[in-house]
């Protein structure tokens, strides 16, 4: 597997009280292994959707031809989606290096926000992914509309169907009537992933072709760690993984799950992780809160708290070994500062030596910690890492007796924003 | 006030058992103005520089002619510090629409953040500020010499003096040693403000004042604020807030804090927030968890845990009216899609929308909401609601017999990270 996953730091021989004693998480494991027999034995469709996705080649052959196409008329792409539909092709599009297009995310409605975007991008040179897999969330819908109003306005107007791109399901909804009215094509939203799972489809993988990423490598990394769980449960990481997250807040009553990576590139995976598992645990009661943190800054913000707060958390750092890359201390000015023992130290060396005694601090002050260690910041292993979350959030919920999809409880808001937007004008001043 | 805090939904009456009694808010009020009222009559140094400094105004003549001079030679300029030096300036920098000097926060040392900074500045047109308390942050001290090196390299040997400034306390340390071997000047950080408490001091000013805002407004925002507090403990926001902080954490076994702005604008507020709350509170297994989170993206990812999951979270939104601003949803593409209703919406609409359906539904869910609603975007405005929260801070603090000033737990992690990179090179490889 292209990542390590190091756990010796979550149990009660390594850091007392606040781990898991080794009869408790054989107890977890043996339930975590079964629920994942239960999860890949299962018809659910929407299950099945998610395992299978990896292993299909076909429907790259249509995706990689419109990134192609985006990829040589534009300069700059918009990608126009909220949540499910942004957060997962954000945290693949961080890995790459290419400088064009420029991709940019809307996700929000804040003007301030979006006004700038406009200015700074030329109409005749841009493009468009709309993603929304209802076809119909309000802050999508609108923003598709302000774009197609500010491409017509500003060049031709076959320029939507030139270089616009939907991403929804099959039927009758505002995005599909949109893209009809504008000519524009439509790749269809497997209509059984839901937006936080659908990372591995064309939501996530579009746009990251679009960044000019190996998607099959993407796929690669996914379908090799999805084939290591069900050749050997037992021993798979997001079975690990998900039986020690149940042991701790069923046990330990701990409540908060950290995710920390220590990459910038990987600063976006903690947000999305934060959505997977929020959104698909968080019902009826039940669920434990994800926190985002990047280290090292956060180090300076949040790891008091970590470290001598409540113990309520657990603590995954995400790494991936930086020594001896980036820019280098230089020895006279490190003699000048009296700092010596920096002299001649790469920033990844820094950040290496940072992470890795973090997490021993954090075991010496009793709080578990598990160390994901990618071989490399590449196409394959974060594939692979992120069906790990995918699988562990899974195996979770089947732990917990939740049902993963959905989430029904933000109906009400939903509800409450469009009676406030549909009443008189003058309520909203 | 430039702001109104609306804490109906906080309460039995309103939102059902997750909220607070009047009884209990009464007894918590009490105690949260006697609080008040010993921070400000406290001698401790640290209390009362932080109190005091709103009121000053002669430093500022100190700092905006710096400032001046850094944007009148500066086409970029680099903002290098962590934490408690750096979050109150990109809280507050965020604000400002100047386009020159362009400010870039360097505060991770992960190599693939910094390297591309570089590749993109002009040696000769670039200045840089260096923040430390300390004088000795690891991560600082390394990235300072980077950049000296490469202003250095590529540039006059007086570029360190023309264009560097660094903020740190007097006295020798490895910050200091640098601005004396390099020649650039050195603004006194108070030894009394923790980087966390230092917004209003030169650390989060002079980034502000390069940016073009005026920090006379911030100050007097702040100043305004504390004033209030101090005519009328028992009436005055922050009390009220500390009240029902302390209140949900201790009757009602709330855990988790979380701060929700609905302005892009504000993102940066609420991680400024989070450490505040975080290293304040966060000692001998007392303190809450902060969580960020922006709206309405964040309702894209979070609020289905917000609304459903565990009964363990009180949510703060921030908000400043944006309707009638931003681009218009145009009419006739609306009704193409079928969505009539947002015909002739601003994006700033919708937002409010938002906004205001979340907290309703969030109270309709039984969960506690709080609103800090903005009169405006603007310096006084930012300046007080950041006075708000230092003062919250300290107010709980007092409630739970916490230190709020230092970070002594952190203390492990560096020196392990120190042993690890005094090590043989071969450690870290």
């Amino acid at each position: 597997m292209p990542y390590k996953h190091i756990i010796d730091n979550c149990f009660v021989n390594r850091i007392g009280a606040g781990g898991v004693s080794a009869d408790c998480f054989r107890r977890f494991l043996a339930k975590g292994s079964a629920a994942l027999s239960e999860i890949t034995g299962s018809a659910d469709q929407e299950t099945q959707a998610i395992l299978r996705i990896p292993e299909q080649h076909k429907d790259l052959e249509t995706i990689q031809p419109v990134a192609d196409q985006l990829r040589e008329c534009c300069k700059d792409l918009l990608v126009v989606g909220t949540g499910g539909s942004s957060l997962g092709a954000r945290t693949l599009c961080a890995l790459s290096q290419t400088a064009t297009p420029r991709l940019w995310f809307l996700e929000n409605i804040d003007p301030d926000g979006v006004d700038p975007i406009f200015d700074n991008l030329d109409p005749k040179r841009t493009g468009a992914v709309f993603i929304s897999k209802s076809g119909s969330t309000t802050e999508t819908v609108g923003l598709t509309m302000i774009v197609l109003e500010w491409l017509l306005e500003n060049t031709s107007s076959n320029a939507p169907s030139e270089r616009c791109v939907a991403i929804t399901e099959r039927g009758d909804n505002p995005l599909h009537d949109l893209a009809r009215g504008y000519k524009f094509s439509v790749l269809e939203h497997d209509p059984f992933i839901g937006g936080r799972f659908s990372v591995f489809s064309s939501v996530g993988l579009l746009p990251a072709a679009v960044a000019g990423l190996d998607i099959a490598a993407i796929r690669q990394g996914a379908r090799e760690l999805a084939e290591t769980c069900l050749k050997d449960p037992a021993s798979a990481a997001p079975v690990a993984g998900a039986s020690l997250a149940a042991a701790f807040a069923d046990e330990l009553d701990i409540s908060i799950s950290v995710l920390m990576p220590y990459r910038d590139r990987l600063a976006g995976l903690a947000l999305w992780y934060r959505q997977l598992w929020a959104e698909s645990l968080g019902k009826e009661g039940r669920g434990t809160t994800p926190v985002q943190a990047t280290g090292t800054v956060d180090q300076h913000s949040q790891l008091q708290l970590y470290l001598d707060g409540p113990a309520d958390k657990w603590i995954s750092l995400v790494t991936c070994p930086a020594a001896n890359t980036g820019r280098t201390i230089p020895a006279d000015l490190a003699s000048e500062a009296g700092q010596g023992h920096l002299a001649g130290k790469a920033l990844g060396d820094l950040l290496d030596a940072f992470s890795s005694a973090t997490a021993e601090a954090l075991a010496q002050h009793g709080r578990p910690v598990r160390e994901l260690r990618l071989d490399a910041l590449d196409e394959r292993s974060l594939g692979a890492l992120m069906m790990h979350f995918v699988l562990e959030t899974l195996i979770t919920a089947r732990l917990w007796n939740v049902n993963p999809f959905g989430q029904p409880a933000v109906e009400t808001g939903k509800t409450l924003a469009m009676s406030r937007l549909a009443g008189p004008k003058g309520r909203l001043a």
